[in-house]
């Protein structure tokens, strides 16, 4: 693809499946009758928590590592995350064998760290705010020729992520709406643009936190609004949407669907009760709306993007 | 089957797989590269903490409840169970639109006997002795003309739970040992059955509690061991090993491995992190054995039976 190009498009995600099945998982979808009668709608998970690192992420990563020229591959890539994206970076870069780096704030959470640095990513850490990140990773990238891999704003990690929707259609054979969780936004654009081509007739909705509504507050005011600080248990949906993310749910109409901290801790332990399977918070927004806004889903085949399973077991969540 | 034969043989274990079929679900295979990195060792998971009623527990009720004659099933089956199998029998005559009559302690765990309940099964509560549930459920087989089915002696039951390491063994293409836990002696007895006929090279090893070590020791004594007093996190192995589920596991040289809770803990938190699904305490036990004894796991392809999901999420467990 022509990475001038902001926005991805249907055949940029094809390419993404093609480029990354050698290396990604084919996650499961998993349904659940209980779950189902509980909803009054026909739920279809797909079950990103299996994942190669633990989460979605790791698709546009791969993406976005395996498009990168042999010059380009040999230099490197650079992300600024202390959460699933730098995992699912250093671990993409691993599958290339070529180097990544990851600029941290300094007292991130030590599980998290580990995980990168498992990985094989070399560490650099900052003072724990955005400016001081972005100037580390601009650095970097000067000093050693990185390619940024930025983690929601790159086309190539856009339409990375789209894959999940891709599988997700091609395993269930029709859905009347799908839904996934909006953070920085790179899923739910991925998301919108695959449906939008592969399955027109498909709804696609968004669940937010109402404790980080900014793409809610966004669309609702035509304008991005960047100045909400986030305050919610769903730690990978902190994110403030990025520009060309919303531009992609304002063309395809995606709503958002806000929900509370309570309605999540709830159906995250409905998830792991009646899926048996472990998923953090951010994703069980997506469980969370369909039960709060029946009306959207209800009698209908919802397919839901359950989108990592990397959650701190030391943390009493209910 | 001739239902008078206390021990099933292959025969019986392919019945049952075409039995349930339509019924139960076929559970995935799960791997961790990390998983395999820790143990030095090959590691399949067959997660029948997936499976309906969220345990292994659906194969031996399946089987037995659609072996019934069209009268038996018109009067219904009877058990006495507080755990798995009682949710499970309740379940499987529920398929066959059958009554199912669980007798229990009075005290049992609420959200067990909810779930028993939920799957549309009578209740009875009896004091907590075992003599008054054995007595309660004769009276109830007695009056009603039910069939028991016994949670492990029953051949039915033991040919169904064969039909989890049928399965493995079909998904895997070849298995150098099969490890499952042992409580009862259901799941291990069918396991030997069906690994001896199907996989003949592969070795069966049995994981048990050490706090609830009367498998092993009756394997030691060569005589069954009734008096030992059951202590300890794996919920799910406390029954005393049968008659016949130890003549299975002495016929076929079944060796028990021994853990400890701590280990058995840190192996359900690994289990937890690494493949990202809900496991109960019971089947933590073998993967707690493959990390004790190396010496018969190492570089090997090891299948571990993953017995159940029904974990109490308001346990502190670590």
């Amino acid at each position: 693809m022509n990475e001038t190009r902001a926005i991805p498009n249907h055949l940029d995600i094809l390419a993404a499946a093609a480029r990354i099945a050698p290396h990604a998982q084919v996650t499961p979808v998993l349904r659940s009758s209980s779950l189902d009668a509980l909803a009054g709608a026909q739920l279809q998970f797909k079950c990103e928590n299996f994942q190669r690192a633990g989460a979605f992420k790791f698709r546009g990563a791969c993406n976005a590592v395996w498009s990168l020229s042999e010059d380009e591959a040999a230099r490197g890539v650079v992300t600024h995350s202390s959460g699933n994206h730098g995992a699912a970076l250093a671990l993409a870069a691993k599958t290339r064998g070529i180097p990544a780096h990851v600029v941290l704030p300094e007292g991130a959470v030590k599980a998290k760290v580990a995980a990168i640095e498992t990985a094989g990513a070399t560490l650099h850490f900052c003072a724990p705010t955005m400016a001081a990140r972005e100037g580390l990773c601009a650095k970097l990238q000067a000093e050693l020729g990185l390619r940024l891999v930025h983690p929601y704003l790159d086309p190539l990690v856009m339409a990375g992520q789209g894959t999940a929707a891709l599988e997700l259609l091609q395993q269930t054979g029709g859905l009347d709406v799908v839904l996934a969780p909006v953070g920085g936004g790179g899923l739910i654009a991925g998301t919108a643009i695959a449906v939008a081509a592969f399955s027109p007739a498909t709804r696609v909705l968004a669940a937010e936190p109402e404790g980080a509504a900014d793409a809610h507050e966004s669309l609702r005011r035509g304008e991005r609004v960047t100045d909400i600080v986030a305050n919610t248990i769903a730690d990978g949906l902190r994110a403030t949407i990025g520009a060309a993310n919303l531009a992609v749910m304002q063309a395809h109409a995606v709503d958002v669907l806000l929900v509370n901290d309570d309605e999540t801790r709830a159906a995250m332990r409905l998830l792991w009760e009646r899926l048996k399977i472990l998923i953090e918070p951010s994703c069980a927004t997506v469980l969370a709306a369909v039960l709060r806004y029946p009306q959207h889903f209800s009698g209908r085949r919802v397919g839901l993007i359950l989108t990592g399973g990397n959650v701190d077991l030391d943390t009493r969540w209910w």
